[in-house]
């Protein structure tokens, strides 16, 4: 389980920032990253138009809190970044409780935990707690303070191309804006941080590229300033919510039927713990701008429990608990059986088309027929060369036999070593 | 419950007369109709050949009963009109009750009710009686009479245009041959006239055509004598059995997947409670003749229970109780939902395909993020935004989404205010 | 039941015979065949290669058997020829059980079954036995004796070919090569043959050919001596496993969608007891060869329990008692009625097609309307009627009226007789 525990520890390590859209948090999570891969860092002013948005002023935050009249702090930025409504603005004021309320956001559903708000585009300041803290704040006047800046800065996102043969790519991209909130999407960074680390001590076929940036944002500012690239891009994955104990589950692209999502549908359907498809539809994360009508791009997402489907979402749960080294694992290990698929796929010829060729005379057939009825591996030969026609692709053949694609490209391997398979495209 | 309510006593003023596929009853009920909205009476002689068929004799009928030694009528017309065999010869005579017997039809398994029965193309006479009273007459003599003419004259049919401004046209059929029976096919009948009353108030892109003919042979003869205006039918719809507590049920035309059945589908799939689509099958109403394979018309049918799936069908149990104004306002209202998307359906531009467009600063969305998870008609928008790409129409992504037309025509036309919609055609 | 008894009948013969994949047994059986259907009957010589095989040498056997030191025979190949590892070389030699042991074949889980085993490739010997008396084997020195031969000679199959009036092929094709197993493979032979010397005395517009030949070896002979009447085949079955008590199987071809995968399809989904249909996979009987990509034959196999999916498989316990003449004229009764689709099947045009025909006219309607709701054969005829557009064939409509072909086929023809429909092609 190692390599889960080298995932849970980057996920310790940036779980204290308090990310957000901009700022230094952003900064800060990519430097740590930098250690892993060679990240370039991007800076897009403040200001500057992409498409129908604006770059937003930056924001950075020191210090916020609340504190009653003997000076204790009742709600306490230090304690938990998600106590402050991400991107509020600067205030220090003395103020009654009534005054306060408007500002305080909190779930009477689960009292317990403290919510995730943010207020990117509409001025605002505001506090995040525990319904029951709520309920115990009592009627006086309270210190307001939250030290944080609102100013002309920059966007900043990561980028890093591993190269491969060809100049085909692979986009993968998952969100590096929110604080403290280990799913959502400390998950999404580490994963496809040790999956571009992986890849760039191979040889791969396509070329791969690796975005790490603010939601919405931070995706249509990339999309804006890589125009010519979007066009090189056969297959893309949005990786997020990866480290929850839910199933595996693959968000198709907005056409549904592109190579990406029969590839990505195939892998988790044949899993020794099957994933779940769900459709199309245009609520979600960064996919909702890479599939945009304008570049509708074969990108899919790969996630665990879809958001809003866990009651941890966007609240304080979503912490160091709430993520497994060993659910992070297999959520790497799906994307790396996906990868391959796509690297490995290959349409072949059965070089022996008439009749079946005598597997046994070459070593690849049990000897005394009728011994044993279960001999999988021999069924995926027949099936290979029973689909090799110099149309069906591996993949196909793989659908068809229901079989993963890892078997079934083994048993290929195998055909060609005794001549009995060659490569057509 | 105003229209239900109307609709219901129009259905009361039409039960009592006795109707069939020829004749005065047809005639008083076109009147009545007249009185709504303003329909052509189309009159057909006797012996005009229609294709295969010919028109028939005409029917009427002023009395019939049986009676028995004392007098006493056992069987009498004028308690209900169900008893006399529709098409009945006239007799005068006197007979025993074995002579009598064979033209006596009951339903043994349902000993209460009156059966309906016809002979329209082999002459014969007869009674239809409750079992139970069947199985009480006594031996003996009775007075058989059936005061009924069966001669030269015509086949009636009522027929009302609506112009749109274009000549395609929409049908609307229903049948009115049925003697007093109040699902089939009364509730037809009355949820035609206010449709086309409540069409003739408004703009539409459609010509609506509705025919009030009595069926098989009244839709044969109507195809007959309008084999142009066929050619400019784009939808129709056969409707009958709308009044009952069953859900909605749509038969898909023959071909099963023109634009009619897709729409009707739709509408049907996407009510708070959804309705229940059947193939095309060829027993039923007059949609056999429109989709006969020599015309094979997009028409489908709207009922509610189908035909032979109520004990009540073709019985005296279809009464005025059988019949609800409720259910009868929701059959009119589906059918205006269809028509809306008949008449609403067009296919748009995202006039920013790049990413999605800021819906903040037009005021379409939600100002703190995350404050609730279920903004629907938000979802609306986003569906429309990602559909819109000058090919899929709004009834295209509606299916797609799983959401109503309204819902998804609302949003469009917010989109279309907010500058970021433009249609294409 | 007389059909049934005669196939049983044969079968009963057949079962003592020792078969395998070569050899006396084989010619043994052609030779029981030909006493019903005039076969043709094809040696191939040793050393022949066909494709990347070769054709073995011919195996014959006279007695096997293990005596122990008492020269009681514990193992006897005349109680049953399932005692004998197929294709055994000779042997005659004292030795220990521990060096016996190596050559003897038992199932565990089936302790009172003998096991069927081969080793056609591979030279060896060996006894298979039940695993009770494998266990009651006493250590000590035992009398090891096969008295067979295994040297050049030749391969046989039968074939014959009953003509029709176009040269296009239906093939048929079952394998002879099991030794005493009654379902698998006597069953399949049983059934060929009638089916055989039925279609021998019909007119046919197929030609009809039938092999009976060793599996994978024998049908990959056939396939290399006859690569240019394989151009012409249209369809073909593979025949067994048609004896036992399960429900009827049909396998589809390798291309899963043609026109023989849809005419078993629709006959076994149409039955009084709807068959099962299984998609093409690449392990099973001779169709693994005829489907082989070279060749990709439209092929498809019928059975009643697949191999494997009965415990009774490849064991002493397929025997006479297994199947019943019941289950074999029923499976027989089944190929009837799909080669009934195949010679039947046809396109019409309905001569009427503007409006339904007048079928009461006709004597095709009953009189009295509503007198009952279940005409079946009467809505066989609309199907008909609504189908027969110059396009759809009697299977298309049958599939879509999910009605028996032969009730489609009755009805369509009532209607050319009442010169309502006209062949088109």
């Amino acid at each position: 389980m190692s390599t889960g525990n080298d995932l849970y520890e980057l996920i310790v390590r940036l779980y204290p920032i308090c990310r957000s859209i901009t700022g230094d948090g952003v900064r800060q999570t990519l430097s740590i990253l930098s250690e892993y891969i060679p990240l370039d860092v991007v800076e897009t002013p403040s200001g500057t138009d992409v498409y129908d948005w604006t770059v937003p002023d930056e924001w950075n935050i020191r210090d916020a809190y609340v504190a009653d009249a003997s000076g204790r702090k009742v709600i306490d930025f230090q304690a938990h970044n998600l106590h402050v409504l991400n991107y509020s603005v600067g205030i220090r004021k003395r103020m009654t409780l009534e005054e306060l309320r408007p500002h305080l956001y909190s779930l009477p559903d689960q009292p317990d935990l403290i919510p995730y708000r943010t207020s990117y585009y509409s001025r605002n300041w505001g506090f995040c707690l525990a319904d029951k803290d709520l309920k115990a704040l009592e009627e006086g006047e309270y210190e307001v303070v939250i030290d944080s800046t609102l100013e002309p800065g920059s966007l900043t996102y990561g980028e890093l191309v591993v190269p491969g043969e060809t100049d085909e790519e692979v986009l993968v991209s998952t969100h590096i804006c929110h604080p403290s909130l280990a799913n959502d999407n400390l998950s999404g960074i580490a994963i496809a941080t040790f999956l571009a680390r992986s890849l760039a001590s191979k040889r791969s076929r396509f070329t791969y590229r690796f975005v790490f940036v603010p939601g919405t944002i931070g995706s249509i500012t990339w999309l804006s300033r890589n125009e010519e690239t979007v066009k090189r891009i056969r297959h893309g994955f949005v990786l997020t919510g990866l480290g929850d104990a839910g199933g595996l589950v693959y968000k198709q692209s907005r056409r549904g039927n592109v190579s990406t999502d029969r590839i990505a549908e195939h892998v988790l359907n044949t899993r020794a713990q099957p994933g779940r498809i769900i459709p199309w539809h245009p609520y979600g994360y960064d996919e909702r701008q890479y599939c945009s009508p304008g570049f509708d791009l074969p990108v899919g997402r790969l996630s665990r429990s879809p958001h809003g489907e866990f009651p941890e979402y966007h609240t304080s749960a979503d912490n160091l608990g709430f993520v497994k080294a060993e659910q992070l694992e297999d959520s790497l290990k799906c994307v790396e059986e996906i990868l391959e698929v796509i690297e490995e796929d290959a349409i072949y010829q059965n070089l022996n088309p008439k009749g079946e060729p005598r597997l046994g005379k070459r070593g690849l057939y049990r000897s005394v027929a009728g011994q044993t009825d279960k001999q999988w591996s021999e069924l995926d030969l027949l099936w290979v060369l029973s689909g090799s026609d110099s149309e069906q692709s591996l993949l196909d053949i793989a659908v068809h036999a229901k079989r993963p694609f890892s078997s079934i490209r083994r048993a290929a391997d195998d055909l060609i070593s005794a001549g009995l398979l060659k490569q057509v495209r």
